[in-house]
């Protein structure tokens, strides 16, 4: 259990840290503005454009891809400092190329896409230039458990025809969003569960596919809109299929396991810098007679949540390091166990420093507000805390007797 | 210590539910879309307009005023349930011309007012015409303690010059705002700290006024607007004093405790509503296989949530009937623990409900997204919670032994 | 809903709260120094006869009973606060002859019990001249349910037989312990599954029933004893069943509902005398410079228990002015309530005292450690909180659909 | 930071297991028997000695001792594990010569001790044939801050005069207890404050010691007595000086590090250990119709008490790798965490145990009720909860300004 990071990780959490000091904190604000400024909330910010190209020069860049052909080669005990460190902006991984849903989904075109997939969609998106969404939630069923999806992908000829619905598919209402790797059922009779899932890729103008709106999550649609789709015969070649047909499930599965680190660290990454601010204010500010850094409970709060971060990160750090050694299967109890524990810091802390910070906390002049707000939607992100809970409770009952 | 309500209450209970049955429930989404579609944040409602004009004819009007001669002259342990059951809708009590900031400034002009004063203010205000703020908190200091304001009233011949800056100052933004009670300093040197401070009567339009922004609070400006006010030489007449001069701390006293009946009232019927509403999706979804209802931890979720409501609740009227019988003064302990405990069970029961109601439960397609946010400002509002406590554990802790 | 005490009422909490200022505070280091001395922990300490003498002088006897032939005639609204004030002492309940299990046997000797029985053992009972126990519990089933209980009462002539295990049957080690009101199937084989169960009184020196031991809780066995009790053909002439031939389930559904008032009251009186000895040492005690009580995190726990205990206290005079009013049955939501959130209450409070104490709080000098040690056992005393929490929901849920 | 255990650990655990399942798990009921037979509570359970022989025999003994003279020579971290195991029986360290206070007492006795001392005392102390205890905490002072100590230690001649008292002295009512490590004030008046106190050793039968009590804690004076000790003029040569004049303070803080990683390592056994009874208790009981291991609520007992445990291990490897690698000093943040969170997790996964094993958990029919109690008493040793997060908030608040 060696959680030691390599000189190279070591050396780029340094670049990353001195890049994120230089410029993105003190774009905050601009960036903020810049939507604001536009009137539309899935407006790219242009600081964005600026930052990226900043990044890219300084080979800060995909770093989240473990693939050394066409990523940094970082194992994900390595790469996860580094999403900690951009997880204290909320906009920041997409500068260095390391936002969700396009990570998880360069990761997949990595492995199963073809030749032509890859130079059509891999290609773009590891340079930047279009971004991506992974269409899988559906309304009307749990989508905790994928085997329940509903969406049929039928087979005519030598095309798929799309039908179904979608929603909360994050990323889908930005304006270069160009593909939606969208997964149904093929075989939806298959006595094999598993098998009669497949995933294929949809070009975002394809017709057929209406992006119905843009759902406020706690009354703001956002940057990268969680979206409702509408997919009524939307036809695509059948070599839009990826992988297998009847593989979805699986790659699906292959998915999630690095996703969840990558969330987590930047959980962890906004808890520590809400942390590190109420440090900083609680030293600064004086009420009743005294300074905030003063008072017990303030005193009790900065204990508690530097315990916690503390704790999680190392539980995090444990859970990447036994992917990167003994593979996601061997890993999946403790890669259960970060998904429950993650949002829960993420939103503790975050409403310990809101608490803190008094009126200025809820208000849009700090960044605690919409990171809390955001933490809230981890909870339920990828399953219900309580769907992981299960699941990591049968895991551990297993051991000693039969579980229905 | 008679909790039961008098037959006036009751029966105008059972006309508010029929009320709210009939028109408040089934105009939610209205009310949603019209401002949404106005481009405005701030914009009025028309539905609400209609459904004033029902209320008043159903005199389900200014039922939270105690004063015979102006309101509905209700107990506070009277009106209690009314503000329960106008809690379950955001918006709603406005429709009953019961909504914060007015209630309170009615209750300070009926009681504080000249007759020029209610002529030109309380009537328009009474009548529903126009809305008004209350001008207090200030961004520089702990404003949960009143002697630390510092705006600057300045007496100048028959006019008060006022300078300063105010925050979080809500309603302000609202269209139909036409006055600010604000308060500040006339006598910042008199050493009796409670006599430095008046409250007069500014009209928005006032030159000097500058209402710089909304503030957006988690990430939304809201309907009403916590708005920052910069005063700059603004003038008003001497006559626009409220009470007499070194008397706003007293008012700001008086205005307190029937203000947090209702909003502790309020956070129950959003409280349970919110309970609810678990109760109906529990027994129609399924996951796992089985009901949620069927579920230990949504079980214990909703067993909780209906004893801590119980208990909130039963708390909350024995503090207003603690207010009509012993007066504010005699009660204070037992108003600074609802304000303690309201908001907690507030924010406690919209989160269950939000994890139970899943994607659905952080989206604006249900009330609950937004009624966890507000409740988590209420944290704040009104001096947070640890003020409260500190105030009450000192209560506790005088009987035992001097407390500095 | 009227809390209001009577003035019977009101009187007679004053006298019992003088007679605990002068006889039973001062008593508490004696009580527990003759029980320790004798070398046996059952041991029935000397003061308390003393003490029991003088309260049957003072008329504060048997005040828990609501008949006025045989006790003090007080609703459970005008007891409630009786077994508040009883509970801040853990043994001061006996010295009022109030004190369980023998208020519940009491209660249904005099409801059931046939004129002999009532000469037989309820006059000695009420005369407070012996003891009882209620042996219900099973060790070998979830006895929460009564339904499940297995001891077998065999109809045999003019006798019956009875044959079985229970455990937990608190008081059945007293000296003074006569009999065992005793729970079993008569008629296990009935369809109707709450007809298969009688009560019958054992007299303890019955042959064939052997005490086996006090079952050590928390390492001490405990002055009433948790005792295990084996039945082996243990025989009672037939006229010792209480009530009717399968009448045991209504009978102990008849004796639950007071019983919880009391426990809860009782642990309410635990509460509040922890806070009050919070407050008395945090003004007395210094730590790093300052007093106990000026520091923030000590403040915190004394607000929040005076919140707790005066909520749970509300809740509790409510369930006893329902069981008053409208009937046990009307009120077992209400009462499920207080059995979920007056042992919670109870340990979190004692918790605090005993983290305040430090050192002492974990020893013997104080009372705070053994009511702490109690009150987590109250978490599973007549059910575990989740089959509480689970009734409760259910019969929320039961409003909005059909559960399981 | 790499957690991974060496060879030698990993070897050493393997046969500490062995051991625990073939000599220590069967014969926990024995030791309980033995101890309950012999009337004395203090008594030494003959078991303990058959079992010391074997652990001695088999290699298994004084493995906490880093010296390579005297002891196993492992490093925190390989140790760690080890202490994590015994844990697991609240008495077991003793059978391997590992546990309190004698191991921060042999630590100290190798560091400091002269030849003399070391024969004398850490000889017999090493081959397990007497015992000791530390000699420190007193009643009238918050003894957390050594500084505040009051005993006086006077120089006489060749003697030192000896007065004072202690109390919570653990291990003085031990049968085999043979010397106090204690601490006072050689020179009270020395103007630097961490050079007042001093240590010598007195054996337990020096005229003017007197062992007055065992406190009684929850009810229990325990097996290895929490004493209070009287010093009245007792005299010992002044080679009993354990190192220097005036460096008692030093040599206290020397003995905390290892003792709060030994002591939460053993917290994370006695948790892990329930956890497991509680999986194996949740597939064979059955509840209103099916398994523990099927209801909701357990399954998130067990998967919260899964995560709390594994990060909890994490951060005390982490602490303990840091002592190792960096030293105590620069550890004193881990050391702090821990020390917070260790007993938090004993409690916590403790009392899910006890709800779920019902009333046989609060019995001694299992040692889930023995080993609550004593992690409750864990949460006020070696200093409250409070004052170590007082402790590393300060220290996190110091890298932002200066804190009073």
């Amino acid at each position: 259990m060696d959680f030691g990071f390599s000189q190279k990780s070591l050396d780029l959490q340094e670049r990353l840290k001195a890049f994120m000091n230089k410029y993105v904190y003190p774009n905050e604000k601009i960036h903020h503005e810049q939507i604001k400024a536009s009137g539309n909330p899935h407006h790219h910010a242009e600081i964005v454009d600026v930052l990226k190209e900043k990044a890219k020069e300084e080979g800060l860049w995909n770093l989240f891809l473990p693939d050394t052909n066409y990523g940094a080669g970082l194992t994900n005990l390595e790469y996860a400092p580094m999403a900690e460190i951009m997880g204290r902006v909320i906009w920041a991984s997409e500068v260095f190329n390391c936002s969700a849903p396009d990570t998880g989904n360069m990761e997949i075109l990595t492995q199963f896409g073809t030749e032509e997939q890859k130079e059509t969609w891999l290609k773009p998106l590891l340079e930047g230039k279009i971004r991506s969404a992974f269409s899988m939630t559906e309304p009307d069923i749990a989508s905790s458990d994928a085997t329940n999806i509903q969406m049929y992908i039928r087979r005519d000829g030598d095309e798929y025809v799309v039908n179904g619905r979608k929603w909360f598919i994050s990323g889908a209402a930005r304006e270069r969003c160009k593909l939606l790797i969208t997964m149904g059922k093929t075989d939806p009779l298959n006595p094999e569960k598993h098998h009669q899932q497949s995933m294929v890729i949809i070009p975002v103008n394809t017709p057929g596919v209406t992006i119905k709106r843009a759902i406020p999550v706690f009354g703001n649609v956002g940057n990268e809109g969680h979206c409702e789709i509408i997919y009524e015969d939307a036809r695509v070649p059948i070599t839009n299929i990826l992988g297998e047909e009847g593989g979805g499930f699986a790659i699906a599965q292959a998915r999630l396991g690095p996703g969840r680190i990558h969330h987590c660290m930047r959980s962890i990454g906004a808890a520590q810098r809400a942390l590190e601010m109420m440090c900083q204010r609680a030293t600064r500010r004086v009420a009743f007679g005294k300074a905030l850094a003063e008072q017990g409970v303030v005193q009790d709060w900065i204990a508690q949540s530097r315990v916690e971060i503390e704790m999680t990160r190392l539980l995090t750090l444990k859970a990447a390091w036994m992917m990167d050694t003994v593979g996601k299967k061997a890993a999946q109890d403790e890669i259960a166990m970060i998904k429950i524990i993650a949002p829960e810091l993420h939103t503790t802390v975050l409403n310990r420093a809101i608490q803190l910070f008094g009126a200025a906390g809820v208000s849009d002049d700090f960044p605690l507000a919409e990171q809390w707000v955001y933490g809230r939607t981890l909870h339920l992100a990828d399953g219900p805390d309580e769907v992981h809970k299960r699941s990591l409770a049968r895991s551990c009952l297993r051991q000693w007797g039969n579980i229905k």
